[in-house]
């Protein structure tokens, strides 16, 4: 096959525009060759179990599935009876970006609470968390929360301890969407299970595909308790992979030294150049005309700019508006984001807005 | 990552054991490196569909997706309604190995027919096709068919287009699933086109994965009339890839030239090479106790062993019991077999056989 | 089978506390007997089409089914493929009253927009009518709206009107939930199809059992060209029933003349005479801490009561909290309320709330 | 409303096509009047729980639904988790006549083995029920049996018990669909615990409609342990009924007394009245060509005639076919046939088919 693109072309859209990081790819010509079972009996699943239970903890169970949504649905699935509903902040992935996957795959309800940064509290939780034995009501029996958020903001270890404990004390168990769970490992600087097993999530979609992987992600069972019918649901929902050993070794790649910090650490620095390059030239007085509608707490940045500006920088860089209404658009680093490519977004950003 | 396995392994359990063939592992780097839009908007993609209309037909409209099950699962529900159902034989894939996806996730009533050697005809489809505007039955408004099948036998272009003829007679669609595609095409020796659209095959589930890549599978719409939504139920079904140039890539180098043909006639060699040599053992009156229960058209050996010879072999080979009861066993050729892999293997089966 | 209630005892709780209209147990009466073809072939039926087109046009086609959770899930799956959404107000009954089941049944995804007064309007619409073409949000193809509305309010013929056609300019369909329909028309004093076929509803939910029927809706095509496959849904989500003769015939005893405007119009005066007396003793100064929260369009007064006064009276009539945590009760009357109910209900409350 | 019908014109195409029996009807009226709880608190349905645990066992919860299929859905996926699968004879109404709402509304697959007379035993279900532990298969966790059968056989006690036993020591859970339980219970002659709970059954579709309610049915937990969450699902299945006390009432009626032995057992007699009479004249030599192609253990014949003759009977009397390639028809009796009814029949069965 010929190279059809441009392999230095990047640009701020998405982190999964990226492609797969080096280490990765070295992993699954190792893992080629040779016959391995198929569908997860082979070495390389075996083997993630315990890169895994290293993370998580002893009682950890994995499962490897193809992509995100994948991951979602069939994590909450595992958690829910027939009946059950998840409360979910309004901008949640499962809510905005699954295509109604959640709904239609397994009649999940998502009861869904307006955020104004992403993030779910007890008391947010509490407006869709009633009626439990009312059989008019969808019972709320989860609560998802994404870490770092689809607005690129940060739940703290607190933050999400005090969510388990409320959702466990009225009988729901908690879901995390880690589809961007490095980035919140990095920015937190705490062992990944300090804000998930240790804070009371029961059941984890760890997300490898916006850190470098060419695909794959995992369910991942915190408590064992929480969650039946796994091994059920994940073929039923067909994100059961036959040749499982090469999404297990990429995930081993990935965990089993530290990459997935390495990784997302440089993202969310990458977007931390950019927030503060742009501050420092707001302070200046040497831009006008922007304003950052969230906090920058990994990598992704969120920002308002004058009319038409969106429309011409990319022109030459891509990247999505988030409320085209309120000229919000959402800027994002990844593994491969380099200085070089902010410094000259920055330029560019500052060349429209100048004073 | 440390290399996990013993890279000179093979058996004969399944054409998804073996890993990835070299040249598809080479096209996975080319598209590496740089950004790519994500969920299918790259320029692998897009030359995929051009070489996919190559074989295919210019209206062929292409879907790469995760698996055989999800293409399948799919496939079908772009072509029913919600009241529809799927005539197929009992041996479907479809019926005996998707976990139940069809009927949970689309809510797709199989009406299975008893098959002798895993093929469909006219008038076994009639047992099952009838009915129509009667509420009270799933109305059957499909017909599925698997080439090569799952006994390792074969369609003839003739026998696909008597189905395609008796179903569209009857307002039916035909998909055709087409896990080993690339083996029926080189049984066949024609275009792939020629049992396919030109056959009458409304939509298929094109297979990679079986035959040498690493993951994807792709839908491929050739009658565009027949199919609505495929779009939106890729994504709802959880089918859709991020990191779609990955897929398209792999697919591209499968199919751009003849890497396909050459990796499943190969395999389909190697299951001949089985079949004759243990045939002509028994011709030749050296071993005695051995049956085979189903042609070998393709790169499947089903086989009758005395009571007891399965289990012994196994402890050297690997491969699969396809009716315990019956002593029927099943041994698969892939793209990597070896001419000595056949002849260790047949050496092993005549020692067991040796009267 | 003895008689086990007081059938002098009514309460405010619900209009589907109330039992059977006695000419409309008469009705039943009179289509027992002798045999009718099951599943909708009978004569009954065949008369109910009639009626029905009587009422809302040529074009109208009745499909009669068991309830209001079954009519609408039923009429909503008819109007949209499977990846389509539906905008509702987030009062709506298929959101907070039927257990999840349209999500569930038919994976409809709702998106809800908070309403003060249980009313959507185009702009309240257009909150959640945008991304179509995008495949990773469901697609929104329908608007579902309730008349009178869950809160006891009224859209007039015009609001219906500018509702359909906005819908229609964006390509969605438009559902009416006409649980209460005869309220709506008793209040609004106009033709059934002024506010429902000539406002542009394309399919509409007729309620029957509260208001007087044993049990029994219909789900209604108002435009045959919004809906496909009722015949084939209504059986598959289990709302086909065998001896629907007696369905028809309440439906035409209800419809045929002009009972249904009698005892919706009944229902609506009593609500009208509670309301009134209640503001005139408020007026007058006699009484205090009694609000209203939702205008009294129909058979529902919505009210908010001192801490406690809820309770108190609850000892002797029976009524539900609207919204506990503020102190709402919404009391419903029905056909068979008396003047001699509400009066006796006024002066309990006037001793409660008493200067 | 005015009578449509003709109140004594009966025909034996279906139990259903009758009306209500007086004692029905008379029940529902003394229901009425007043208002009591919706939605299943009222008085009568606290009596039917009564009444079903006198029958069934102290034990034993009801759930009134409205119809069979309702009924059937409903049991099956209140036993079975979202991976179960059910074994049932090919013939079975939830494979043949409920538009696939078991696949459709839950998600389960029926895994269905040929049966010569409707019934299963432990040998034809071992055909199905294997394969756990094994995700690719959909797991095989209740058998569903039908009380008279489709074909209008019996099971005998025994047999239920051996099925039941069997069933159990698998770990599958036992569906009795009872749409004609009560005929089931005249013709055995014994209690309907005899032949259910004691026999190892665990959930019950207790059928009505064909025994001369208006409608209902009762989903009937018999083994508590065996079933989960059905207050949930009988609302998310849209079986709730707000006006409740009605279904209860006609079942109190049916039940409290002999009034459902009376019905049945006269609609078996009749039946039993009309072969004994084709075959006393086989027997005579008087008529020829008919023969019976099942047995008459219930209110079912069912007969295979010359060519032509059905259609020609049905010119004045309305049945249905069968398998109209094989001329094989089905005539049903009801509570409501008369002996004159079957006289006259007989003696146009004998006018064709005189020698």
């Amino acid at each position: 096959m010929t190279q059809l693109h441009d392999t230095s072309s990047r640009g701020f859209a998405s982190d999964n525009y990226a492609g797969i990081h080096p280490e990765v790819l070295a992993a699954i010509a190792e893992a080629n060759g040779g016959h391995q079972v198929a569908y997860g009996e082979d070495v390389y699943t075996a083997e993630l179990q315990l890169v895994m239970k290293s993370h998580f903890g002893e009682q950890a169970e994995t499962f490897p599935v193809f992509n995100g949504t994948g991951a979602n649905v069939t994590a909450l699935t595992s958690l829910l009876p027939r009946w059950g509903a998840v409360v979910s902040a309004k901008t949640a992935h499962i809510n905005t970006d699954e295509g109604g996957a959640p709904e239609r795959v397994s009649g999940l309800k998502l009861l869904t609470v307006e955020v104004p940064d992403g993030k779910l509290t007890p008391e947010l939780i509490d407006l869709e968390a009633w009626g439990w034995g009312d059989e008019h009501r969808a019972q709320p029996l989860a609560v998802s929360i994404t870490n770092t958020t689809e607005l690129g903001t940060l739940y703290s270890v607190d933050e999400i301890r005090a969510i388990s404990d409320h959702a466990h004390s009225l009988g729901m168990k908690v879901h995390l969407d880690g589809a961007r769970i490095s980035n919140a490992a990095a920015a937190l600087g705490v062992p990944l299970r300090e804000f998930t097993t240790d804070a009371g999530v029961d059941i984890l979609s760890f997300g490898g595909t916006k850190n470098g992987l060419l695909y794959g992600e995992a369910v991942v069972v915190l408590n064992p308790e929480s969650s039946e019918g796994l091994t059920y649901l994940r073929k039923l929902n067909m994100q059961l992979a036959s040749k499982m050993r090469f999404v297990s070794a990429q995930l081993i790649a990935l965990l089993a030294d530290d990459l997935y910090l390495r990784s997302a650490g440089h993202a969310n620095a990458m977007a931390a150049r950019l927030r503060a390059a742009l501050e420092a030239e707001i302070a200046a007085g040497t831009i006008s005309g922007l304003s950052f509608s969230q906090a920058t707490d990994a990598n992704a940045v969120f920002a308002v700019l004058p009319a038409g500006v969106a429309d011409t920088l990319r022109e030459s860089f891509r990247f999505y508006d988030w409320d085209a209404a309120a000229n919000e658009v959402r800027w994002m680093a990844s593994f491969d984001t380099t200085e070089q490519d902010i410094d000259t977004f920055v330029a560019a950003i500052s060349r429209e807005l100048a004073v």
